[in-house]
């Protein structure tokens, strides 16, 4: 595959010279049209040791405006991104749209290198690329370009290159604390790089292969092919959007007509005052000790409350909060987004919050907004809500994966009993301002609503990250049944070690002798 | 001063029942009005042990609307705050405007700890609780309510609130992996705190002592002090806001006759061309690696850039970037702030991008902004581009004593270079887009924003954070002058260990060794 790497393309002085002006001014101006359109732009750079990716990104840095580009290196992982999902730190850094990221290496750092140091199998390797796969897909379907570099050479010339690198002071390679080995193993090398690159190769983000050999006609292929990779994206642009125009909001028609899930809940359940007292006292010390407990384990827990307004959600997290020590919790009311938020991915914004090790986030609202009111209300297009439950079961897996304990829970009660409720709020002092002109309007939704809650939970229910339903007409009952689960979930999950559900286990560097053994790589 | 927090003060259930609904009503009409008035409000509780901070914070949390309301502990830092100036971490936690912060200790956690077990002395102390004060100053008068609240109870009543404690499983005194010692010595402990809350009850923002052995009456209090500091607060709003509108922008009228430092500086200085190629070079290389040893040495770097428009900044920061591996730095191009950036206090912004230890963070524009272009053209009031000069002293101070290594450049380039650099860029395609409307605008302005530069010059040149002016009509001269200043400090300042100007060193846990021992306060 990487033949055509090395057939020694070069480009003169004088052609570059000439050449680099009228790219920097086409590149200006493919910026400004990017912002014009919105559209984010990930830069992915990779390729063997010694290729020059930071002399590639200095000149790209110098090429571009440098009003909307960020770098980011992976290498110096601080504790803060050591103790969250692995992809907490790509979120970190994804482009506002209209802006560019670059970034070293990216997602595919580590699965080369532990598929290259023998810390997983080809098959595990393959199951981390499938998932990557998804990972790009999702955010070109939000608007990002992505663009993939690898840059590649002969042994010789990354032999010779190495040379000169270890003369050369300016190089990072000999200021490196600690020297890799990649360059000394160039056929496993390659045989690796080639796996991933064939995998990951799809048409909506494909790989380009760059000769690395001569510096300038490498940073010149670089600019040219990203400047035609911007200039194709946005001449879809406008046809894009028009489509996107003809998309009407997708309000079922026949839904009042269907039985759902929801509807075989027992909402008649409920709890004798004094049981309710007992317990919750029972209850709130328990999971106290669990909070605890998860820090000292340095697991951390993620309570997700979504459901019906006037469902009960506030009350039952002010149960939950009250047990637990306000040093080890956040809860994250969420509402409208700001302006940074609405300029990423609508995940972005709930990847912002994930706890670090040992704490806890409880969401008040969620991530299910999307299929929710963004999909009755035809805040988001069809496809994109469609598209959303894979997404989110994506989302959901890479935090169990990871060790977090995700808990999720839809407060179900009936038409009557939140009229009631809705009255009720409107008689208390206190609870008044919790009622708004809004919540009145959804509920002339309701069949819509209860619809899109019923194909929620039968597509996002899955085997690590169920939903529970909770019968909320007695509030008493309800709250009983929120920390009842959360209690014996925590106890369940913290008898034992995470285990990844996906067979590919991420790991640092610090961890790597808890590791299988490398299986003869190199 | 404790007298009054040891009486015995305490509510009956029926009146905290009673009391605590109309409070309850209040507290959230409160809220909404602050959203209103976009008052950001920070809530301090500090306290002796086991008064019950932790129990007080649930309960302001069940009071209050979630929606606005964030709770910040500050006992288990990670290494991105440890690696970074120490009130970091006190900005992350700034609530925007129109919400509320609660924050366990805040910033008067570590200078009492300190003190407490003698790793400073009285005077070190006085020194930090005087920093602290401007800092609260600042807050306030950047519209911010702060609320400081003291939870105090006798050493009778602590021992028994210990016991009680110690059986209880809930309690966090219990679960937490170190107990600390402060009620072993209650009457040193009382000292300190004594001595911190006499310095910094000041006016603006009052400590109130909290009698907290009765659990209603401590809660009851602080929801009414709580309630009563916001509505004075408030009440202020309006009173304020006209004089605010009555402060037309300020534009000194003799500007263009004064003589500034500007006009001392010798603009015909310039470099021959072979030189230049020659000793760019070498600064280069440099550069290259004092960015290494400063990675190895964990000291980070903070280079700000000011100028003319068209003083060529942006060419000097490229000719830096491309020396320095991109990863060890990031660039922050100042534009126009985000909405998240509007909501919060000037300085907030750049906060944001203060680089971890051993990195290398390049401001091109930066928090002078305030008193420059904001200044000329009236986006900040008179008194809030005034007190900024001393803002921006104790905010570099503040990165200076952390050890960061702080270098502040003005490029300076007569009226007629500014002139043919701006029709230069108008016949050159690729820096076409740097020259805007705005920028002839700005030109106008030239005497206006003159006196503006020579103020600031004048004002924020310490001994800490000097500036260095840079002669820039020749572009080869100003950046050598740059590179060469940029070596040349952090070559000197690599040699030795960073050195505190205030006198008093911050230390975490992890340093206490290290620090002078203990003066027998205990």
């Amino acid at each position: 595959m990487f033949e055509a790497t090395k057939v020694g393309r070069s480009v003169s002085k004088e052609d570059y010279k000439e050449q680099q002006e009228e790219l920097r001014t086409q590149l200006l101006a493919a910026q400004r049209d990017l912002r014009a359109f919105n559209v984010p732009v990930i830069v992915l750079v990779s390729g063997v040791e010694a290729a020059g990716k930071g002399e590639v990104i200095n000149r790209l840095n110098e090429w571009l405006d440098a009003r909307g580009v960020q770098t980011f290196a992976f290498w110096d992982e601080s504790d803060e991104e050591r103790e969250r999902p692995r992809y907490w730190r790509f979120w970190r850094s994804m482009p506002p749209r209209g802006e560019i990221s670059i970034l070293f290496g990216g997602w595919y750092q580590t699965p080369i290198e532990h598929r290259f140091k023998g810390h997983c199998t080809d098959a595990e390797l393959d199951g981390e690329l499938n998932r990557i796969v998804d990972f790009e897909r999702m955010l070109i379907q939000d608007g990002a370009l992505i663009v993939k570099f690898w840059f590649h050479m002969s042994e010789t010339d990354q032999k010779a290159r190495l040379k000169e690198l270890s003369r050369d002071d300016k190089s990072r390679w000999k200021m490196l604390p600690e020297k890799s080995k990649f360059s000394e193993h160039y056929a496993a090398f390659e045989q690796v790089a080639e796996r991933v690159i064939l995998h990951t190769d799809r048409g909506v983000s494909p790989w380009y292969l760059i000769e690395a050999g001569d510096r300038r006609y490498r940073d010149l292929t670089v600019g040219k092919t990203l400047l035609h990779s911007i200039r194709s994206r946005l001449s879809e642009a406008t046809t894009e959007e028009q489509n996107n125009s003809l998309v009407s909001p997708d309000l079922p028609s026949s839904a009042s007509a269907q039985i759902t899930l929801l509807d075989q809940l027992d909402l008649s359940l409920a709890i004798p005052r004094d049981d309710y007292k007992t317990e919750l006292k029972r209850l709130q010390t328990e999971i106290n000790e669990l909070a605890w407990t998860a820090y000292n384990k340095k697991r951390s827990t993620v309570l997700m409350f979504e459901g019906v307004d006037a469902g009960g959600k506030g009350g039952a997290i002010r149960r939950i909060t009250s047990s637990i020590d306000a040093r080890l919790y956040r809860a994250i009311p969420v509402a409208a987004p700001t302006d940074e938020e609405k300029a990423h991915h609508y995940l972005w914004r709930f990847w912002r919050h994930i706890p670090r090790a040992g704490y806890i986030t409880l969401y008040d609202r969620s991530w299910y907004g999307r299929v929710l009111v963004e999909r009755v209300e035809g805040f988001a297009g069809d496809a994109e809500w469609r598209r959303a439950y894979s997404e989110i079961n994506r989302f959901e897996e890479q935090l169990v994966d990871s060790g977090v304990i995700l808990i999720k829970f839809w407060l179900h009660i009936s038409q009557d009993e939140q009229l009631k409720r809705f009255k009720d709020r409107e008689n208390v002092p206190y609870k008044r301002y919790k009622i708004t002109e809004d919540d009145w309007r959804n509920r002339e939704k309701w069949p819509h609503y209860k619809e899109a809650v019923n194909e929620m939970v039968a597509r996002t229910s899955t085997k690590h990250a169920a939903w529970t339903l909770v019968e909320g007409n007695d509030k008493p009952y309800a709250r009983i049944k929120v920390m009842r689960t959360i209690c014996d979930t925590l106890t369940e999950a913290l008898k034992r070690d995470p285990t990844p559900t996906t067979g590919y286990v991420p790991c640092g560097d610090k961890r790597i002798e808890d590791v299988k053994k490398p299986n003869g790589n190199h």
